[in-house]
Order: structure tokens, then sequence, then C-alpha cells
């Protein structure tokens, strides 16, 4: 098959489309003919040789794909050959061909095209395992993603929408109006002081649940926009690791700070990918199949210059989900 | 009434017992003839005048309380005259007489005697609220206690224990056998490296939850110490309150950090005080009923010398409870 490899760390001009060895469904795994991958954010980190694949992964670059099954592994049950289907991956996503855990895979919700279901599996996990299952947002409580015009924001502010919450998004002025579109109701500049422009805007009251993609440099600002009980969840490391965390604010808060990636989770077991799998399969699936959540695609761009997707995405301005389509079969 | 009263912030000097006005029982609060208070550390810090009570709060020094109901405000149900309580309060347990909403009221549990039941509601009350309703301890977890033979410790030694987990305590060596009597597993000298001593003692594994009151100073220790999905709870700030997080190594263990108090919670709503009386109520009065979790009381002072109390609590090596007895009536 061909995918994308990369010579050597480095920008975007280190990828190359090539041939290399088809995987093979081990037992557990189907292999499934890729019609499409999305660019996440941890593709440019990969490419740079900063964020290596876990033990075992594949050492091609992706997370996410959307394709047909063509082979089914020992013991798997529940799918069958040609089925349409999306699936969270450890890596692998930027090819032909990929195998992958069945508990990873889920069918494209209806309603949905099978290249823009490539793009939905890590936005779908990373929100459900942070907002819904980590954070319990619930109706009437107030909800802040930091960056809303992102892959991952523009499906939280719907997700959120569609549990009742009052959303708050920060997002570049351009970029504002296609937040409130999506259901942002307050939509604050991130160039402002933003813990004082959501209390003003909440009547005092902060966020319940934050979802953060800076990490450090955002950590003081995000403790002091959370309301009493509130919940704040780090996905990303965009602004640095480490930052002076006041016990005391939290504390006088009662509110808690909680990190997780996806990538590194094993499969199995109660924090497992197939658990999360399950849970947006039960509990987001519907509200993309009734049309409460919509995906929402920026760019498809071939797989083959998936390094024009990264310049993109290193470029700033896109919102949504940057999808790679692989060559017509 | 007589009631311990604060001349200046000072040391336990300046707690002296002397004639106040009485309490009156507001509308849905009963009033408590107190037989027993008991000493908390948040207790020397108000003293100090570094812990001020909260708005609408008494200015007497005491959190929790048993006794016998004295008055029934307007609209109390579900408590009679006479009957034999302890109370979760934010303040007035070194007194006589103290007013409480009727939801921070507990029955004194099967099997205590009442001056006991008067150290039971704040152990009881920031255990279950931290281990049970935050940090979801549940059976085959490894649970680690930061101070296993402080009054807090040495109840959540015996409620981790009850709920099914491995149980690790810190002490010191003169205290390590009493911690191994009510329960833990583990002891761990806290002089030693505690996050290596954790891991040796548990294959790698490390602890899933653990309850701290250090705060800050125990932060990268306590960070090093989580498990995968571990969940951090901060109770206290001995310690102080400012450190360096590390937000990648929590990442990488998809790991949380949750402060909180009792004293600041609102009484009503779903994180109130008396939703956490209520779970106390339902979930460990059960287990005290039962002997799996027996009070530990260290000494009983007379109230009026509450000070030679704070001097005990400060100058180290109390195991459990230090209980404030009221004069004979």
């Amino acid at each position: 098959m061909y995918a994308i490899t990369v010579r050597e760390p480095g920008g975007p001009e280190v990828m190359e489309w090539s041939e290399v060895p088809d995987p093979v469904a081990g037992p557990g795994e189907v292999l499934i003919d890729v019609v499409a991958s999305a660019v996440n954010r941890a593709d440019l980190l990969q490419r740079q040789g900063h964020y290596p694949p876990p033990p075992g992964a594949s050492e091609i670059i992706g997370l996410e794909c959307a394709g047909r099954i063509a082979a089914l592994g020992e013991g798997v049950t529940g799918w069958s050959m040609g089925d349409e289907v999306c699936a969270l991956l450890a890596g692998g996503g930027y090819a032909e061909k990929v195998a992958v855990p069945a508990v990873q895979v889920l069918p494209v919700p209806d309603g949905v095209d099978l290249v823009t279901g490539g793009g939905l599996p890590e936005v779908a996990c990373t929100v459900w395992s942070n907002v819904v299952a980590a954070g319990r947002l619930t109706a009437g409580e107030t909800f802040l993603i930091q960056g809303g015009s992102s892959g991952i924001g523009t499906h939280a502010i719907q997700i959120a929408k569609a549990l009742g919450a009052r959303v708050v998004a920060t997002a570049s002025p351009q970029r504002a109006e296609r937040c409130r579109e999506l259901g942002a109701d307050i939509v604050i500049d991130y160039h402002d002081d933003v813990p004082a422009e959501l209390k003003k805007a909440t009547d005092g009251h902060g966020a319940d649940v934050i979802l953060d993609n800076m990490g450090a440099k955002g950590l003081a600002a995000n403790v002091a926009s959370l309301a009493a009980d509130g919940r704040l969840l780090v996905i990303g490391m965009q602004g640095g690791t480490k930052a002076e965390l006041d016990l005391n604010t939290l504390l006088r808060k009662r509110a808690g700070i909680t990190a997780m990636s996806l990538r590194g989770r094993p499969v199995a077991g109660p924090h497992g990918k197939g658990a999360v799998v399950a849970g947006v399969r039960a509990q987001v699936w519907p509200m993309i199949a009734d049309g409460r959540v919509r995906p929402v695609v920026h760019a498809t761009v071939p797989m083959e210059r998936a390094g024009d997707a990264h310049r993109q995405l290193e470029a700033g301005g896109v919102v949504g989900k940057l999808l790679l389509s692989t060559p017509t079969r």
C-alpha cells in the first residue's frame, strides 16, 4: 500500500507518499481500506519528532480514519466485510490501509458521508471522554471552550449545547460568528481578559466546565475562570507544560483539574479506548444522526499532499477539521 | 451560655471560657445543647486569625459537635426535642449551645457514645466527600492517605478498607503500628521517598486515589505517586498553597487534582453540606454501626481548657481525634 512516511523529523516537506508493507489484522482487529483520515495537532508534533507513537502502535502518522472493512481478524464479531466505518487509531491513519482493534471502530453515523466520517472519531472521543465522562457537564451549567473554532471546539460547542449547557467560546474576532452559528451563547475574543469577560457575561458565575488545549500558559486564567465546584479539563500543551498552581484558589472553589490524552489509553478496561468509543456510540452518535451535532469540515486535501494540510493548520484560521482523502480506487 | 472566645489572634492562651449570648434556632435550624466538640487543624488557624468564618457563620471556633436537640426552628421536621445528635458546623462548636441547619445534623451512630460522636462529623464528611463522592474510590483500587494517624487519617484508612481498597498510609515510625491495626496494608515512613516506596510496594502501580493535607509541599510527590487515571484530593495546605504543576505528567497519567474544603460549601444544593451529610448518613453510618469503622479518640479534654487541646495538637503525636467536653450539667 501507499502511506505518508516521514523522511526525518522536520517541516511539512519531510512527509512523502511512499510504498510500505500492508498492515495485517491481528486477533481482535479489523483491517480498514481507508477512504479518509484527518489532521490533528498531535500529528504536527509527531512529524517534528516530539510525539512518538505509544509502544506497539504504527509509526505512520494519523489518529483517525474512515473507510470500509477489508478483513476481520481472529475473534472479531459485530462487523462484516465492506461495512462503512470510522475508527479511533493510535497511529497509521495517513495510509491506504490500517489495522485497528475492533472495539475502536464505529459505524459512520447516519446522514454523514464516508469521507466526512474520517474527521469524527478524534473530536467525538476527546470531547465525550473529557466533557461528559470526566467533566460530567449537565444541563444548565456553563461550559467554556478555549478555541471555539478548532476541530475540537466546533464539536464541543455543539455537544455542550445538545446537553443543555450555556456555551461560552473563545475565538478570534474573525471566527466569532462561526462559533455563534454552531450554538455558542457567548463568544469572547481570546486577546481579551477572558476570566474578567467571562465573569461579566455570566453575572460572576464563571465556568462549571472548561476544555483547554493551552496547558501551562492558560492554567492561571482557567483556574480564575472556574465557578465553584468547577472542573478544568486540559487536553493539550500548546502553551507549555509547567506552571504555578495556586491550590488555595482551587480549594476555595472546590475545583478540579484533570489532564488526559486519548492516545496513551489502553485498548481495554474501564478507562480504555474501547470504553470511550462505546460511550461515544451510545451518547454522541444519536446527536449526530438527528442533526443536533454536525461535522464541521474546513477542507478536504488529497492524502498525498498531507504536507499542504499541515501547512494550513500551522498557518491558523482553520475552522473545524482538515480531512485527508486517499486516491480514488 | 459559656463558650470559648478568642481575646485576640494568637497562641492557645488567647482562648477564654466566657459568657456570651445564647444562639437562637432560625428557620430550618435546630438548637443543640452541646455535650462535646472536637479540635480540627483549621481551628488552630482560626485562633491565629488566618481562617475567618464564612459570612453569616458564628465567630466562635468549632466545626462539629454532639449533643441533644434543645429547640426546633420554624419548618424543621425529622428531629425531636432531646434527640442525641451530632452535627457538621460552619462554626460555633466550642460552646454550650449551637444553632445549625437541620440538614447538617446526624443521629449519633448506633454503638457510639454521645461524647465520641462529637468527633465524627468532620472526618466522616471530609473523607466521604473527597474519597467517595469526588474520588470515586472503588474495590481493588489502591488508596494512599498522607498522615495515616491523624483524625482524618485514622478514619480514612478504615473507610477505604471497608470499600475494599488496598490501603497505603504514610506515618512516623512510632505510629506505623496504629495505622496497621486500623487496616493499612502498607505503611510508609513519611521521611522516606514516598513515591519510590509506594511504587516498590505496589509493583509500580502507584495510588489510584490520594488524600493529602500538605498542599504545595506535597504536590510534586503526590503527582509522581498517582497511578494512571489517578485522582489526587487536596484537603489542606499545611505545606503552603503555591507549587509548580507539571501538566504533562498529569496528562500522561490521565490524572486529576481536586482541592476542596467543607466549610465554604453552601448548605443546600448538589454540592452543599446537606448533600454531604445525607451521603455520610446513607453510606458511612452503616459502616460505623456494624463496627467496620470505629471512631478513634486520642483524648477528651474539658472544653474550658481548649487551649491545652490546641497545644497537644500543635505538639504532634496525636492519633485520632481530640474531643472537647462541655461541663456536666
